[in-house]
Order: structure tokens, then C-alpha cells, then sequence
């Protein structure tokens, strides 16, 4: 199996190739869009939908993700093997997300030209490298014979949280379209922040964990573990982070009582 | 075969989240997409949706549909057993107007949490029990193992029409971007429609069945029996919903001449 | 494996509906989206978009592609079977460009009612002929079953360039989202083009084939293979179209030195 997440959008046959390529190799692949509306050049975004939906393929789902504001330059290609599954993509914290909630065994870098198409152009790595490399992959060639291991992957501030025995300190990864905060957070923290207070850069809450908007009145805050899996604060029939200010990036700050 | 349809659009990874449970049940199932751009909450425009691609799908099929505005109140969950497939969602009519053109063969409640996530949310029943209960019924497991018989299966005026000898009186189901009247009224009842008045709330037309647009004048109204299945109004070269002042859920009657 | 081409979009059940249609026919069918986004009618886009996924396809892909403002008239149905792959869809030239890359072998026309839906719309031929005829060919029928040869496909300007030994003549196939101008002349005729000079109905360039956009300074011109296997006049960081007031459909030369 084979999941595939991109900026490309479905107007342009970008995503078609990448399958088609996937296809001459494995025809026997399972495909599955994860999403191709990430917006433009937004690894962020796209780290968080990959880590949204990844959790729930079966062991050894081959995940392949594209936003790549640096093709072409010299950052790398890599795959990741976790506990779980197989991430392939660019070097530049997309995949990284997903990958250490599962648990990062080994980072390879794709530089064997034997599993690319004969021509790599400079503007499309994802047909001509990520695509060849999760069709491989997912026929069984063995990680390692992709390309030397990659000990430094590039792990952006949102991959990593700080954590000791009075706050989780972590930061707002997406804001979906009804204005929940969505934190970097995984939710199995969720116990440690059962009683806490919030800190955002424009205030503060005290709240407690709730299990669902019902718990409140309208208009008031509440913390949840949301479909996600991730921890998010949220206003009863109203946008959290229209009342709270908040925007993709801030700081969130957990204190635990 | 399960097909899926739902108002979650693609931008989230949501439908990614029921096609990987469905996949870990059931790795070798073949999805499609009908379509998960149906307006948020709109119980009637997903119906119609369903009701006009599911007759096309192999006997068999497994049709999950999620247009969920009750989700975590005590709405049931439940299966629907045609005489040519199986429709898996909420029991809040959604399901009905396409299984009521199948035929009827049982109701099953989706009760029983073996074929259900381990942690069911609040908030996302597609993926927690939704998609397990349409991969397990694709598997083989007899759909009266998944909760007791449902006898009131909730059933929307739009999944009614009434018929005596002089007419038949149904409503407006969907009003396409063509501005076509697509009524609630099978395409199987087009004989008898076929020299018919028609009585709209604003407005009487008195009209054939036709074949096809070229058969009237410009900006002139026909009845006939759309792509969809179901009896349409519609207005060569113009929109009929706008001329006629027409809206979804309008009651149209076909007087039998 | 068959893929699908259309401008339908996928807010509607056509797309669907056609893919329950294949699947009924053959159910192991593999199935691949390359767009639904065409522009309503817009037959040259169509041709691009299907022209520019189809290289990348395994040998013996059928094609199915519906952009087909003439359905219900009198245009043909067909099928085109190329050293490579088959093409179904209508006769309006939508298939030409893609089965001329590949070289036409055959052109046979989709007469044969046992390979159509009981009941032919006027109106979704998609469904109704392309859909089964597809399903059918991809189960092994031979394609002179389908109906008689054709001689004489339809072939827009857009299919066709000029050569000889002083120039390339050929025109715009599409304009995409950054402004980048696409032609309709192949980059297996690159090398030709390698010291060329560009005529555009509104001005003239001095340029060579460059590799990569970052050969050239910010706003300067290029002209190069693009993702999409045509020669692109483009402009570092800028849109091309825009500064040089072109349009689809403009008449372009490349004067070889």
C-alpha cells in the first residue's frame, strides 16, 4: 500500500504521473490520496495532514509526500523507516512529523540512480525520485540499498516539544476552518495536561481536558484530544483562534497543576 | 466493492482516515470515491447523490455515506440491506432514497463494538464505525451480526412521493448547476408522467415527456428523465429553478392527463 | 489499467458513475484519475492534460477521456490504438494529440451496441459508450470488434506542427497557473530548437534551450522541455504569458539558426 500527499492539486496531471510511474513498477500497488490541497511550499501543513492520517494504515504502508520548495537545490532526498511504516520525501521536515510519532528506526538517503526514473528533471522529484523509490519499496527492496544513512534530518521546531514535570511546551501546527488550535502535541500527553493552564502569546486559560465541545457552554474554551490525535483548544460554536489571536507557529504552553 | 460519500471535501485528511481503517480490515477491497463534496450537513443533497450513482455499482456493493450533522446524539448507526447491496451510515435519511429505489430487505442497527475502532470519538463516526462495519460486511460477516433489526428507519419527506390515478406529487431533490429541477420522482414513473401538467409552487407548465433538450424551442420547458434517474424539469438553454422560482424541497406535482 | 480524463469535476456522480460502469464490465480493473478539472468543453486543455500523463503510463493503458460538447450529434465515438496504449472517447480531436506522440496505429469507430450500455443517453456517453468500451478492451476484446476503421479522426491545429529546415511552427497549447507558456511542439524536437529564435504574434526572443530556470536571471526569458514533455517559453520568476501578451492558441516559431 501506497499513500500519496502533495501541493500539486488534482487540476494538473502531476499527481497522475507520479501514480502511473508507481504503477509501471508495482501494478499490483494499492493508492491511496491522502490529500494533493496542501497549500503551496507549506511543509508545515503537509507535515501535519501526513501526521494526521498515517497512524491509521496498516503496518508497513509506504508514505509517499511532496512539498518541495527546494527541488532542485542540494537539500536531500530521503526515506524514513519507523516502527510502523516508510516515509519517503524531501529532507525538509515533511515527513518528520508522522515519522517520530511511529517511532524513527533508520533515515536513508535516496541516491541510488538505479531506483529513479532514467531521467530526473530539476523541477518534478516526485515523479522522477519519491515515486520510483515507494514503488520499490513497496515491492520489497531492502531500505538500505537506497543510499548511505542520514544521521541529521532536518527536524523544523514544529517536530519538537519540551517537556518537563510542570509544562508541555509545544506550538500551534494548523488551524482548520472552523478557527480549532491544533497543537503539536500528540494526544497520549493527554493525561499529563488533564488539568491545566494555557498560555498563548496574547493570554491565558484555565481549563481541563475535556472529551467533547458538549462539556461547555457556548462560547467557552475547552483542550481536547481532536480527530487528529493531537492535543487542540477550542471554542464551543466559535473560532479559538480568532478569540485568542493565535496564528500557525505561536508558542502554546501547558502548565500542569 | 465499497463505494464512499460524504461532505468532508478532500483538503482534509478525513477521508483518507475511513479509506485506511477499511484497508487494514480489508486489503484487498476496491474503493471509489462518488463524491465528498456534498454541502456540509446536506442530508438531501447526499441522498441524491447516492440514490443517482449507486444503481450503476455491482450487485454487492457496499455503500458508505457520511453526512452527519447528529453525530455523538443518540442518532443510530445503522446498515441497510437491499435486495442489490448495502448501505452503511447515520439513521438520518441519508441512506434511504437510494436503498427505497433497491428495495428494502432489512435494517440493522450498528451496535455491536467488535466491528467497530477500539476508541469510538464524538465526532467522526465515519472512520470509527462507519468504515470498520463496511469493511467487515465486505468481508462476509452477516449483516445481523452487527446489532438488532431496526424496524422506523428514519425516512424524510424527500424519500416519499404519493400516487393515485390522476398524479403523482413528490419534490424538488436537487437543483443542478445547469439550474435543472431534479425531482424525487423515479424515472421508472415516467410513463405514466408522460402527458402531464405540472403544478409548482409558483407556477403550472403544461408540458410532454421528452428525450432529449433538442426537442423545444430555446428557453422553452421540458420534462424528462435526467442522467440521474429521476424526472427533471428543465428549460432548454436556460435555468428552469430561476424562471419558475423554483427551490429545493418544493413539493411538484404531475397531473396524469 | 484504465485511466480517466474528464470535465466533469467530482462534485457530481458522473465520474463515478462511470467507474461503477468498468467495474461491473471488470472488476480487477485498476483505476486512475488523471484529471476532472478540464475546463467545461475545453478540448485542447483536455488534449494537453491527457498528452502530458499518458508517456508515463505502462504499456497497454486504455485511456478514457470525455471532454465532448458535440455529445448527441452526429460526431463519432472511438477508439485509437496506439505502439503504446488505446485511447476511447469522442471524435473531436481530444485524443489526437497523446496518440500522435505515441503513434497511431488504428482508429476504429465504437459502433457495436453489444460494448454499450442497454440504454444510450443523448446526453452522457461517458457513461454509456466510452465507459463499457474501456472496461471491455482492457478485458481482451479485440479493438476491430468495437466497429469499422476510421480514416479520417478529427484533428484540431493544436495536433499538428510545421517543420522544415529553417523553422518549427506550432502554437499554445495552454498557459498554466505561473504564466509559463506551453507549446504543442515535443521535446523530442528539442534538440532542433537547441539555438533558436522565438516568434510570438506580439514579440520576438533571442534565446537557447536552457535546462533550468536558475540559468537565467530573474525576468529573463527561457525556453525549455518542461515537466510536461513540450517546449515552454517561460520567464525566471515571472509569467511569460503576461509579458509577452499571449494567449492559447497563438501561433509559435522557432527559427533554427
Amino acid at each position: 500500500m501506497i499513500t500519496l500527499t502533495s501541493d500539486f492539486g488534482l487540476s494538473d496531471p502531476y499527481v497522475a504521473q507520479m501514480k502511473a510511474v508507481i504503477l509501471t513498477i508495482m501494478p499490483s500497488a494499492t493508492l491511496v490520496d491522502i490529500t494533493h490541497d496542501i497549500d503551496q511550499f507549506n511543509i508545515r501543513m503537509g507535515a501535519f495532514m501526513l501526521a494526521s492520517a498515517a497512524p491509521y494504515f496498516p503496518k508497513g504502508t509506504v508514505h509517499l509526500a511532496v512539498v518541495d520548495p527546494g527541488v532542485g537545490t542540494a537539500r536531500r532526498a530521503i526515506m524514513v523507516q519507523t516502527r510502523e511504516a516508510f516515509f519517503v520525501g524531501p529532507d525538509n521536515g515533511l515527513l518528520m512529523l508522522a515519522a517520530i510519532n511511529q517511532g524513527i528506526e533508520h533515515v536513508y538517503e535516496l541516491s541510488n540512480t538505479k531506483f529513479m526514473l532514467p531521467k530526473v528533471s530539476d523541477t518534478f522529484h516526485g515523479r522522477d525520485i519519491f515515486a520510483p523509490a515507494s514503488a520499490y519499496l513497496a515491492t520489497g527492496i531492502a531500505p538500505s540499498e537506497f543510499g548511505a544513512e542520514v544521521t541529521n534530518p532536518i527536524k523544523p521546531s514544529f517536530t519538537k516539544i519540551k517537556k518537563d514535570h510542570c509544562a508541555l511546551i509545544g506550538e500551534v501546527l494548523h488551524i482548520d476552518r472552523f478557527g480549532n488550535v491544533i497543537t503539536n502535541i500528540s494526544g497520549t500527553e493527554a493525561d499529563r495536561a488533564k488539568t491545566a493552564k494555557v498560555k498563548l502569546p496574547k493570554t491565558s486559560l484555565n481549563t481541563v481536558l475535556s472529551q467533547t465541545y458538549a462539556e461547555v457552554k457556548p462560547k467557552e474554551a475547552i483542550v481536547l484530544v481532536g480527530s487528529h490525535g493531537f492535543l487542540e483548544i477550542a471554542l464551543n460554536q466559535g473560532s479559538a483562534a480568532e478569540a485568542f489571536g493565535v496564528n500557525t507557529g505561536d508558542t502554546v504552553e501547558f502548565r500542569l497543576a
